[in-house]
């Protein structure tokens, strides 16, 4: 198969330095093979017209629950222990494996309409997330989410492995699994400890949420005479390759901890906002040399998975918090959501970026809208005036995934439906 | 004319204690007639399928410059004084009357695409935008920036009376002229003293920057021993119906002042933080009973006009600061975006609520998306998940304005094409 972009805009994200500039895409089979110029023996079985257009890598969903979004709009505007405690978890608790299938068939719609081609999902059911992502099209790095304090005797373990040996580099080689410890306050040190083990016996990545509320840093503070983050490096977890969502409570020796340790930070903006903690200082740990990804968290503390919204709403809110308009300009953020999620994930050598030889993950995004008018600075447009609902192709593996705002890989009018049904079913059998 | 809205879900805006419910809405001319059960007698022109759709009062954007579209990301992530004398004032100092009508054009298609019925701007050349707004549909307050050390010999409060006579109530009723002088640090004691007599007399609004930088406030208190609000409120500009936009750094007693002289705070999230400025305490202004409305600024310090993003922004940001996300739940968000911003324009007694005897200002949702899916809390999905691309129809005055995503009222392709070479003369000729 082979496609070809035509007269677009088109922002590698190579380099700061490198402006957008008009040219042609060629891609075969899951690569990209052609930027700029594509020479006139390449023979395309699908052109697209670009003219209207600019191209860019598939953003990359740093972090999120994607079965969560059979909760949006579900439980909002309340204290994050009730909210826990009295929702989710109860319903959580209730959840089959067919509902997990369409809250994340759900998810994966709406990434897609709103450019995302890469996500990293820690949640449950995970062979049925891996089935769904395997039927979008698009990739991911998945994390069965280990509970230590629900899983005493480390049973999970066997099937991280087992997860492992069905579906790591399946799909085509979109999948990765990867092992997920939920956080230090739910799983001991021994358990944590074995999850390190387990991430290096694999050799993959580990994803872990650390320092996201004042609470928890409080109570470890309390309790270990340490910081997560310092717990976490003295009982050598970050010896697996790491990456930390939120780090939101850091204290300045963190900072220090996750440049030396090498550990990715997984920066959720709306969702820090929506459920109190506050204010990550990602202007500090870009300018330290800290990597930073942005994800939106799951959908019930969000409340969507557009990653859009979060370059714009975390531009706008750094410079709010440093009180300075010029930190965390569009071009970085645009590298956090693309650059910076492939280093997280531990895929750079194949996406986030636009270049010949990388895998063909691409999106479309049509500025001919009255709201991106006029086109004075295309970076700056993308992070600042851009919607989700822009976004008028993905490509991703050099599969054209939507078409002029059309999924061609599943029903989505079906996921829809058959997604309200099991969320009302869940609900109803919750009984709260 | 007569329009039915059929089975469509309705969030009046009444109470907050009113959730939403099914019904049929029944329009005549500018008004609404009949809220959840439309008799048969009722013999429509036009009949709108509602099944999909949840109808709410046309949001009310308080506070922008409809012109500055023209300057949408043509200079960003620049020092606040930078970007204002290096970028905008000498590209402003350019601007034709066509410019600006162009500018506003394109502005109230963003508008009415992302769901706003009303908007009260403060800007150049009102006579175009009043020719604007008439064109559009739209409902508007309008206020000729008065800067006063550019107009020494206050000639332009004579414009503002002529405009006055010229459009006050006009477009049906749609438009309304105000006095809009620009802010305490633009304006003398006596200029600002005339502005507030010359609203009198006119019995009109003022529309004013207050308290929007650091800067700002620490030299108004260095120069007069006093806030930019205690000023304001000494020289007796508040004996005006009066509403102020921004209000980031307000000193304790400001909060006193401004609800004992009841005046309306024009909140801004977006550009706030965008430009550096921070974060005005909205959770303490609507606690102690001061009345909050929302604006989106211009697009050249958001970089557009969208009042759903402002609402999600507004609500999580409030969170954020707080450290608690009980704060500013989503129905208060949606109550400033209507019911708030009616008072503030002075406008209550017409819109700001879907009830009988008010005027048809009415926008449709459409809910059928997944990133809306599934639908537990219709009032959370607005605030938190829905995107101003949802917005299907939008009725102003009881005219359908847009209609299933087409504007009716203008051609706004060609809007776009003359608004990118208004633009693109204009920055030619400032030849920065």
């Amino acid at each position: 198969m082979k496609i070809l972009i035509k007269n677009v805009h088109i922002l590698t994200m190579r380099a700061s330095t490198e402006k957008p500039f008009i040219g042609d895409i060629g891609i075969e089979n899951s690569m990209i093979v052609h930027v700029g110029v594509v020479p006139e023996t390449f023979v395309a079985d699908k052109i697209l017209e670009g003219s209207n257009l600019i191209a860019l890598p598939g953003l990359i969903n740093a972090h999120t629950h994607m079965g969560m979004s059979l909760f949006r709009n579900y439980a909002d505007d309340m204290p994050l222990m009730t909210w826990l405690s009295e929702k989710i978890w109860p319903t959580e608790a209730n959840l089959t494996s067919e509902d997990v299938y369409y809250g994340t068939m759900l998810s994966l719609a709406e990434l897609i309409r709103c450019g995302c081609t890469t996500f990293r999902d820690m949640y449950y059911f995970m062979d049925d997330v891996a089935k769904a992502t395997d039927q979008s099209g698009l990739r991911a790095n998945l994390g069965l989410g280990l509970v230590g304090v629900a899983d005493p005797d480390g049973t999970l373990f066997e099937t991280v492995r087992t997860l492992h040996k069905k579906w790591h580099n399946g799909a085509e080689g979109r999948i990765k699994i990867e092992v997920a410890p939920h956080a230090p306050y739910t799983c001991s040190e021994s358990y944590l400890k074995q999850a390190a083990e387990l991430a290096l016996e694999l050799d993959t990545t580990l994803h872990i949420h650390l320092s996201e509320s004042r609470f928890e840093v409080a109570q470890s503070i309390e309790s270990l005479g340490k910081t997560p983050i310092a717990h976490c490096r003295d009982l050598g977890l970050f010896k697996a390759k790491s990456s930390a969502a939120h780090c939101v409570h850091l204290e300045a020796a963190d900072f220090d901890i996750l440049r030396a340790e090498n550990v990715s930070v997984l920066y959720n903006p709306s969702s820090n906002l929506k459920l109190g903690n506050g204010f990550a200082k990602i202007h500090k740990m870009v300018s330290e040399g800290i990597n930073v990804a942005i994800g939106t968290d799951g959908a019930s503390s969000n409340n969507n998975l557009n990653m859009f919204e979060e370059l714009h709403l975390g531009a706008l809110v750094n410079k709010g918090v440093e009180e300075d308009p010029t930190v965390l300009p569009a071009y970085k953020m645009l590298e956090m959501a693309t650059v910076g999620g492939a280093k997280a994930l531990g895929i750079d050598h194949l996406v986030g970026t636009i270049e010949i030889g990388k895998k063909a993950d691409i999106i479309l995004v049509d500025i001919e809208k009255a709201h991106l008018a006029p086109h004075h600075d295309l970076v700056a447009m993308l992070v600042y005036s851009t919607a989700g609902s822009d976004v008028s192709h993905v490509i991703c593996n050099g599969k054209l995934i939507l078409d002029d705002n059309k999924i061609l890989t599943f029903d989505e009018a079906e996921v829809i439906k058959k997604t309200k049904e099991h969320a009302k079913r869940l609900i109803e059998r919750t009984n709260l």
